[in-house]
């Protein structure tokens, strides 16, 4: 004991911050470790986290499912209207949002809005009124898009005439769609349902989705990770800035599309439509994400996370472990940059199934190959490195199909496991497009925000009485 | 005397390493700075800065030009023969070629192929030997691009049927030219000339050159810089990685090409073309670089570049304040990677005009925009970071309309000084292409390389001259 007490103490205080305030008050000096508990304090996480780290039925799990996940290839294979794509349409009136399962009343505005311009577009009734009367009536089955092996941005409304994306993973044969994206401004999936909105979707039903289906034909399948790929080294992390991803795109398509010999006013009103839309491709990087992360699903104990989803009320998840069951909790707020004349207490809560992108290590998650969009989220380029470098400390792995020329070409990381957010409090980032709370008024910002550690700790919970049972 | 001798010594050596031996030897220390003396030692230089470093003249002529870079705003407004723009080509058979003058028989394999074959594409000969003994006759004017307002990659060559893009610089109202991008593989541009390069050729002034001087009119005037600047936020650096500005291109001519009601077979070959050549818009990039270079131009006293070329034998650059004038060197050698099966045996020297884009700040200068693109010319994404912030070292100031993400979006350096140059020994690096040295097998890698020191020893001399005239 002698030489530590007859020199400077050099103290590490771990836990309350008083602790390091006494030996400062005595004149001594201690560093204040910022460190916290497992699933932020819950003693029942704790516990779980018990049973579940270094388990080996759950680690061998987790490598079945990650292993899944890196060899799956999505392919853009085809275009069909939702009612062609998904069975179920045929058999009843169904529309899909976002997020996980809410009852009307509990909607939020832009949802509720996007839903009546659905009844509305599908000629299911003639006025808003009648449209809401129809929803309350029950005659409509609103479910979530993730229980249709589909996804959509923000709202991610999907009626029966609107045409999808068809996205097939080549290893597994299993097929994912997602709605087309209708740009900027006032549009369906920020809950806008006016003439002009409704006039678009019928525009996209009967020019755009046949000419992308003509297109896609034409072009044979397209893969989408090598697609991915580039666009991460020119900007994009393929969520919220897209920009090169489109010009990828359009580079595929359009000498496709003018083989096609369609009429030429048809194939100019497209062109000019694709064009004027830099999220073009967010749709797409959204289905072929669903891909990925499907492969994954369903592998009995694997802790990694396959879906984060938000309905504008909720924050939801599922492990591959718990299937079908939805993890929820109140969604955590966007922190931003709000458009002018917009702040945060316009803003919907956090909304949309496009953090499907971050569950496939895209996204927030790579963000460092994409420091231009922090003009967009907020944030310096340095914050943006900071990001995709911190998710590595909660991911099974990185997946070297995508790599960050930021960071010298480190694979992104890919593959969540709840464990590890649990244990270490960091939570998933995500860069997120911010909704106005009322129906139809549109986008009035753009940030980050993350997922609320609540859905962790309770998967977590669920998953370690499958261990145990 | 007394503290300084009383302590151990601290101690730099700047100049002769053996200085810090003897030091060394005696038991004490040094640090030796990496220092030599401007021009790397050339006396006459050191005479020629110490007239013109902080001369008011040249700091007067420095800020005029510098501001005339900076304020212009190249666009691109026409598309046009060779015939119909450069008035000289319809007095002579004129064959321009890059870089600085140089007669047949000294030029390099590449440029002699590439004239060959525009004598050729011209009719001006029949066969490889006629069209020969036809330029030995001195019947054809052979002259840099650069004399004429334009420029050119690789070998250069512009001949009269050839279509160029016309960019005009809308605060001068001055107008420079470039031609047109031929793709890969067998080129032109690299000194191929068989019946594949000669039958694009055709179509390209029969097809491409039509459809897009009727895209362009279409469109309206396209401002250049702010299309540059986006893809620099894009992973591109526009001089050897132009992918992401060339989407950009396409974005903006693709609708405007379909509106021109032009055959839909026509439309889809250039569509096909366009999207199949991810260099399609270097020389827009170069073309608008030149305007804003010539901007510049003919401000007596500044010692500011305005032009750096290659001609595959040497390299050649032009000061504001000496005018017309070239100051020539043997051109460095590149280091870079290789195509597969090619070595640094193979390499023609360095070649082409598109050192243009290096001389206003972009190319090298902004390749911490491109961490992709050490893929592509060697290193890693850190030492193009490295390398544009060294260039600040030697340049008048920085483009506040190029931005680079990786430095926290500050300006890229611009405005070449070539007393900095010369007083730092610091280089302008240059972003190439790597030509094979015979003729027509085209591109066998890419890398870096860097202006010869000798030229800005020899344009500084000349001011130096004309400052104490």
């Amino acid at each position: 004991m002698n030489p530590l007490f007859s020199q400077p103490l050099s103290v590490i205080n771990a836990g309350l911050a008083s602790f390091a305030d006494n030996i400062q008050h005595a004149g001594g000096q201690a560093v204040a470790l910022s460190w916290q508990p497992p699933g932020v304090g819950d003693r029942q996480s704790g516990l779980d986290l018990a049973a579940l780290l270094a388990h080996p039925r759950v680690e061998a799990a987790n490598q079945v499912a990650m292993e899944r996940y890196l060899s799956a290839q999505p392919a853009l294979v085809d275009v069909m209207s939702a009612f062609e794509a998904i069975p179920a349409m045929r058999e009843r009136k169904l529309i899909l949002h976002s997020g996980p399962p809410i009852a009307w009343e509990n909607m939020c505005g832009p949802v509720k809005g996007a839903i009546i311009g659905a009844v509305l577009f599908e000629g299911w009734a003639a006025d808003h009124q009648a449209a809401e009367r129809l929803v309350l009536s029950g005659a409509i089955d609103l479910s979530p898009c993730h229980h249709y092996d589909a996804v959509g941005p923000m709202a991610g409304i999907i009626s029966p005439s609107m045409p999808l994306w068809v996205i097939e993973n080549k290893t597994n044969g299993r097929r994912s769609c997602s709605n087309f994206n209708e740009g900027l401004g006032k549009v369906l999936r920020f809950g806008a349902n006016n003439e002009e909105v409704l006039k678009r979707l019928a525009w996209m039903r009967d020019e755009l989705g046949p000419a992308m289906k003509a297109a896609v034909r034409e072009m044979g399948e397209l893969e989408l990770k090598p697609l991915m790929a580039q666009a991460l080294h020119m900007g994009d992390e393929v969520h919220n800035r897209n920009a090169a991803a489109t010009g990828l795109l359009l580079k595929r398509l359009f000498p496709a599309l003018l083989a096609c010999n369609l009429p030429q006013d048809q194939v100019q009103r497209v062109v000019t439509f694709i064009t004027s839309n830099d999220h073009f491709f967010l749709n797409l990087s959204m289905a072929a994400c669903k891909a990925m992360m499907d492969a994954a699903t369903g592998v009995p104990f694997s802790s990694m996370v396959t879906v984060m989803a938000r309905n504008g009320v909720n924050f939801g998840i599922r492990l591959s472990g718990t299937g079908d069951r939805w993890f929820q909790a109140p969604a955590n707020p966007v922190e931003g940059l709000f458009f002018p004349g917009y702040g945060v207490d316009d803003a919907a809560a956090d909304l949309g199934d496009s953090a499907i992108t971050e569950t496939a290590g895209v996204g927030g998650f790579a963000m460092a190959s994409s420091p231009a969009i922090v003009k967009f989220v907020g944030g310096t380029p340095a914050d943006a490195t900071n990001n995709s470098r911190r998710m590595q400390l909660i991911t099974l792995g990185t997946n070297p199909a995508f790599t960050l020329p930021a960071l010298n070409f480190a694979p992104t990381a890919a593959g969540i496991d709840a464990r590890k957010v649990v244990d270490r409090s960091i939570l998933p980032i995500i860069n997120t497009g911010i909704a106005h709370k009322e129906a139809g008024v549109g986008q009035i910002g753009a940030g980050i925000t993350t997922a609320p550690m609540v859905c962790f700790n309770e998967a977590l919970h669920a998953l370690a009485q499958e261990v145990n049972a």
